[in-house]
């Protein structure tokens, strides 16, 4: 079959570009002397992770358990969870999840470090632990060393726990200012910190200059996307993941209808210094996807010179890539142009 | 297993409140003489769909084939897509699919309308078509009556298909207007027009109103969200589907991370005049999901007097519920606060 007889919309990737952007993160960072730890949230196919690590990387990052526990099926076994687990079923999946592979865990509270702690007693398996810092996102982590420390401690206080070092997302200048305190404080304690982790593919090609930084943490430069690539970190050349549509109407001589609504592309917006509406139409560059139902992409055309006819294939390329693979359940996956197979997004819809 | 030791998030469906709202919105049409072809997208599942038809439905509603091929494995035998088909593909699967059911498609244009010719011509099934016209969404449908006679005319020159009438969404005073013109219109030349379909659950108390319509389709109605609520079509005690999320941090004094974000709750938002945020926090009715990312909802609770403590269960009513239920596998089932069942989202993910 041909990309062009595929049933639309569906996700296309292209398989060259994937290795470029690959091979380019990995030389990136060995040129840095940075580990690697690439998301899996982003791609969420096991054979993506597979080839990560042959080109290099140290061991993957997950969001999700669930998302970790289809990596390990596969048989990826060096495993960073970075998020807080909280609660006596997490526990006892990431017991059992740290007897088949090595596993460490992000936390910023005392409840999530109880919750590891009864993993590592259960399983009898040692699990690694990082403190999460927030570097300005207001997000996850701690707001302070002092806090950062007394995690430290109580992660070196129970049995089976690892104290692994720190992490953050996204790395910025305040990672910076963070690490150097805590490197300070930590050694008047004791403490040794191993890994430094950062993260985050818009900034990722300045991580060399985030001082103290060990390990980077990125998971949409795999196929990157209109923020991306707005951002400065990919050319629209290097974009290997979009969504071919198809036209379903044209009401209007202003207006078409592609069969991608929220359902295909997600709400997800973008920033407006990148661009207007919910992705870029290849070859229609002044249209405008201006409002997305389940599955209406509702197109703006007045600003276009020619104009797509009905029936006819377009291809987006989405604001922001995570969320739409998220969406799928399957990708082509082609090479120069033609269809090479049909995967499954394996660990797609691994929210617990 | 009890509500409260499910994994999350996780959605939660009440089956007393499913079973009020549709039992509600059928009375409602029988006392109007309105007949109602509920919309699956909400729900996704076909023993929801099912129980419509017991409680007197005519036939349901889908969006996608996809959705349609789900329900009639199921045994839904009366299907109607609301949504324009494009292209041979699409044609061999409703071809196969109008063997096994009952089937009507809405289309606006005559690419869709070569489309359901060819699926009639490869089946041998007749296959009912109804035109859309634009009552003010701008979104897909017709834009005057002369093209809707023209698509009509097109109808019955193709064996096999049967022009049943004219459908719209959402119905609106301006499809009182389209209808009146329509009707008059279309009696001059000859043909009756037997279904006129509406659709919109926000507005769907008012069909009564829109004269010329027979026929209403919905879909929110049967678990109600955080729209719905705001239109005046729903009350809070309706709500019949919560997603149920922890606590997994508390940075500081005023903010909140959930364990649902956009892959959980999706991006869509709310009319500013209904409230603010990603979804209402039930007992925290101050706090303010103001931002997602994929797996972490940020919660500001500044303007909260109690505040909840990591590993705290909420539950959360989502402002768009349709693509909520798309965004996840299965579903819990309850009934007066007791877990019944896991259901799986059948129909979810099917975007072709």
């Amino acid at each position: 079959m041909r990309i062009a007889d595929l049933e639309t919309p569906v996700p296309v990737i292209d398989l060259d570009r994937v290795e470029h952007n690959l091979t380019k993160m990995q030389a990136y960072c060995v040129h840095h002397g940075l580990r690697l730890r690439p998301h899996i949230k982003t791609h969420k196919i096991p054979a993506f992770a597979h080839r990560q690590l042959e080109l290099g990387a140290h061991g993957i990052t997950c969001q999700k358990l669930g998302e970790a526990e289809v990596m390990a099926d596969a048989g990826l076994d060096d495993i960073f969870i970075s998020y807080p687990l909280i609660g006596p079923a997490k526990a006892l999946r990431l017991a059992e999840l740290s007897r088949r592979a090595k596993i460490s865990v992000g936390i910023d509270n005392s409840i999530a470090l109880e919750t590891i702690g009864e993993a590592a007693r259960a399983s009898n398996h040692a699990i690694g632990v990082l403190v999460e810092f927030d570097s300005g996102n207001k997000r996850t982590g701690v707001t302070s060393v002092a806090q950062a420390l007394e995690l430290a401690r109580g992660i070196q206080k129970i049995p089976g726990l690892r104290f692994d070092g720190l992490m953050t997302y996204p790395s910025s200048a305040a990672t910076v200012t963070f690490v150097a305190e805590a490197k300070r404080v930590f050694a008047e304690a004791g403490i040794a910190i191993a890994v430094v982790s950062g993260g985050g593919t818009p900034n990722a090609w300045a991580a060399h200059g985030i001082a103290g930084l060990t390990e980077v943490r990125v998971g949409t430069y795999i196929y990157h996307d209109r923020a991306t690539v707005g951002s400065g970190a990919a050319t629209l050349d290097e974009c290997a993941f979009h969504l071919h549509t198809t036209v379903i109407s044209r009401p209007t001589d202003d207006r078409a209808v592609i069969d991608a609504g929220s359902k295909s592309l997600s709400s997800d917006g973008i920033d407006p210094s990148f661009g207007k509406g919910y992705g870029l139409i290849l070859g229609y560059e002044d249209a405008v996807i201006e409002r997305l139902n389940e599955e209406h992409g509702i197109v703006d055309l007045s600003r276009c010179a020619t104009k797509p006819v009905v029936g006819e294939r377009l291809r987006v390329l989405p604001n922001h890539v995570c969320v739409v693979s998220n969406l799928h359940d399957e990708v082509a996956v082609s090479r120069d142009g033609e269809l090479v197979d049909m995967w499954r997004v394996a660990a797609r819809g691994k929210t617990r």
